[in-house]
């Protein structure tokens, strides 16, 4: 007896073939500007036609991306999530590992949309952006932990201070792109993370708050790990500040 | 004898009354939405009819608005030029004041332009924005001063390490449009400041180009200048981190 010759096609569900049009959409955003991707292609990719995908995306191509974009971004805000235990500084780079390889999978997709100028882009796809980045601040003061909740907030300058290192996080992974994915993933990671310990120990030079925590951070770090390293390597450059102590 | 009455209406030449246009264009973008300024205010505000603001810009609001951003992105590269004299941060702070003078100034449209979203963006005025921000760059480099050139550009660590703080110089500014000014200008000042000194110092750690920048800039500093008194700032941080060193 042979088995049943697997069916040609087979009727999906609504619900299964919104997701496999959307899955299929999301795979020609994450690697092409949206001007680069017409109807024509999802429906190609997926192996439908194009009124099939009308049907289930009656706004057309820019309610595919901003669907595509809702799941890209519940996706990196997975992402963001890191138990609250171990040194502060050894989460922070098993984020950015996931942070970064979310950037690679979907380099021109990303590209695109953070550069801004493209007809796809509405105050939707902005108030998604900003949602992420929202949700990006909100994970890293978390584990910054000055015990304020949230009718209690931290201060406006550590507030201040997570969201520019944020954006100086997005700058460094549209350059890192730009510059065909150089330098390694793991070196970038490693500066982004030195690029935040320098950032909340000259931010506590003038903020209490901050410094504060920068002393309930610093004390579960390792002897080996990045808040120490740093601390060696920068120890030379006093030298040449010795006129200024 | 009296003096002749000022004439009512005074034909301006073809130069003075685009000039004219383009000015008031200017300070309404500068304090509003692009979506919120139409024709008619721009018509209302220079004192002409819609239709001789139509002569001027055939292309309506949108050629409007992309010469008010072309003579505003101007204007603030002007701000960026700084001689190459005294100590490194006092001309930093002399460029940030300048900086953070044109974004007060031109609050409501800075905030428009640089979140995105709005139908006025096209790849032409995101271009503008990128310009904008190579120039700053530029700038800074110059003063940073490896001695290369632009055959022999500045190392990538460096360049990104510039980029990134410019990012993030954008992303304090719009919080603090956002916060209606707060902390006054002067503090936001001193604490982007200090955040370059701090990243400079941080990428100096693992980049030799940067080191060698960083003990340049420093033997120009002053003892009551940024650096020192950071320095001096930094240092009961030291204690808690004892246990590392």
């Amino acid at each position: 007896m042979t088995a049943p010759a697997t069916p040609a096609y087979r009727r999906l569900s609504v619900e299964e073939r919104r997701a496999q049009l959307l899955d299929a959409a999301l795979t020609l955003f994450a690697h092409r500007a949206p001007e680069e991707v017409s109807l024509d292609d999802v429906a190609a990719a997926a192996g439908v036609s194009r009124p099939l995908v009308y049907r289930y995306f009656r706004g057309g191509k820019q309610e595919l991306y901003e669907a595509a974009l809702r799941s890209a971004a519940d996706e990196l805000e997975r992402c963001f999530t890191e138990p609250q235990a171990g040194p502060p500084t050894e989460r922070l780079g098993r984020v950015l590992d996931r942070y970064l390889a979310f950037v690679d999978q979907h380099d021109a997709g990303f590209s695109a949309l953070l550069q801004g100028g493209s007809v796809c882009e509405t105050s939707r796809t902005t108030a998604i952006v900003d949602e992420v980045r929202r949700a990006a601040a909100g994970q890293i003061l978390r584990h910054i932990g000055t015990g304020r909740t949230a009718q209690d907030p931290p201060g406006a300058r550590l507030r201040m201070m997570v969201r520019t290192w944020i954006a100086a996080v997005e700058s460094a992974s549209l350059i890192w792109l730009d510059e065909g994915k150089r330098p390694p993933a793991g070196e970038l990671r490693d500066w982004l993370v030195d690029h935040l310990i320098a950032l909340l120990v000259a931010t506590a030079a003038t903020d209490e708050e901050t410094a504060g925590a920068v002393d309930a951070l610093v004390s579960q770090e390792r002897v080996d790990g990045p808040v120490a390293t740093l601390a060696r390597r920068v120890a030379p450059r006093v030298g040449g500040a010795a006129h200024l102590l």
